[in-house]
């Protein structure tokens, strides 16, 4: 595995790392951005759904990655550079010293099991907040979901924040794109029972007995889930103590996906994968 | 109610507000800065533990909150400026326009109903990330949490981030210093189970008989507790797919603190607070 020096921050063939918070907000034209050896660990791995383009290390960083590097393809190029000049190809003080440019693909429809087997989908609705969709995806990925399904003014799980605060689970977790009304439609052709979650739910999930095959639906933390959505749906709680009833979404969600893995512990399907 | 406008940003009335992010990092001598109208709205209730020393509000956010400030004591000044001014004092963009310097007063020790009234307390050890520590004291609010023991290396749940990521909670959940060997003294003293959280507790978390009257122990996503307080605890895990687990550790505290609140619930003690 040979790697290519860069010393030249205007250097074309790293242009995919320039500017790089203007770019996370005007995009990048079907790439994305991972950072940190955690996440360039798993975009490597069997696991992640996205192909690297290319990676970009200071140059003290190779060697401690050299056992990925070696199962790296010859067409993935890996430059390295010191921090300083790293620094002025982003834009800002890079600390970390490991990027990757990776390559979004087209769409992958959701491709789930057919019923009686478990499924379990979360589905998305209005959250604008980076922090929440990398926390959801970290605890998809944790309690085995199957796949999210995200509306149009959910944030992009491939933002560079995301990805990191999701310590990788956005490049493993399969996601689509639906509006609400196609994301119910989903969940009748799919025989999946869509759980809305609401502090004026009706159903507490502790109690909840929890369907083989099952839509998490969660909204943001202030409008919430549209009364149609949630007419549509079971609808379920979290009690919470009198006079602090704040949980921050991504928590929610976590609670909602281990109560729903835990029944489906206790309940094995014949059909449950391994 | 009345505002006292301040035009220059050294106007020594509102030294407390300059400099804010160096003075994040040195400490404030006694005082602490809230930020947002939730937060401040929580530290202006019943519920909080602090008391203001001052208010610093952009001209237009004074008039919306006149119900919170017309019920402020006359000695607590509220100081009004525009956003140009506000910026200039704390030295970086101000967007929300509410701001307030809180009081930390003396420590106040945990007071706990005596056995066999229920109680449930975090221990928190090593966790040196503020949006950390923020999310374990929400959801420690949330789920009704006694209070919260810190270790000295676990970072200041009155830092402004954590606040802010609190939703108001580390003005609410009373906290008090102890290191982890003083920690297990308490739980003996007050007759709390420490249940010590671990990728390799012996118990599953969702098959735990909850003690009416326990201690959650909760360390760093790396290190972890040591295995001194693990070998005095009863250990608990949180199963997760295989591949990855990864939990976020204030995810995991919600998930333990809920599991317990829920028991509490389903196993009312006569003595039960209401």
């Amino acid at each position: 595995m040979s790697t290519i020096p860069i010393d030249d921050p205007a250097d074309p063939r790293i242009a995919a790392y320039a500017a790089m918070r203007e770019r996370d907000i005007v995009g990048r034209e079907g790439r994305f951005i991972v950072e940190g050896e955690v996440t360039l660990r798993v975009l490597l791995s069997g696991a992640a759904r996205f192909t690297p383009e290319s990676l970009l290390l200071s140059h003290e960083r190779a060697a401690p990655l050299s056992d990925v590097l070696a199962a790296l393809p010859g067409s993935v190029p890996v430059y390295t550079a010191s921090k300083a000049v790293m620094s002025a190809i982003a834009g800002f003080p890079i600390h970390r010293g490991v990027m990757a440019v990776g390559l979004r693909g087209a769409e992958i429809p959701l491709a789930l099991p057919p019923a009686p087997a478990p499924v379990l989908v979360v589905g998305l609705v209005g959250l604008t907040n980076h922090d929440n969709v990398g926390g959801l995806f970290r605890n998809a990925a944790a309690f085995g979901a199957d796949g999210v399904i995200l509306d149009r003014a959910t944030c992009d799980p491939l933002y560079r924040k995301a990805i990191r605060v999701s310590a990788g689970a956005a490049l493993i977790v399969p996601f689509v794109r639906l509006e609400a009304e196609a994301m119910l439609h989903f969940a009748e052709a799919n025989d999946l029972v869509p759980l809305a979650f609401s502090p004026r739910g009706e159903h507490v999930l502790a109690d909840l007995e929890a369907p083989s095959r099952a839509m998490l639906l969660l909204g943001s933390e202030g409008p919430g889930l549209s009364p149609d959505m949630m007419a549509r749906a079971r609808t379920v709680r979290i009690p919470m103590a009198s006079g602090f009833d704040s949980l921050n979404v991504a928590t929610a969600g976590a609670l909602a996906l281990h109560h729903l893995a835990m029944r489906a512990r206790d309940n094995p399907h014949p059909l449950s994968r391994p």
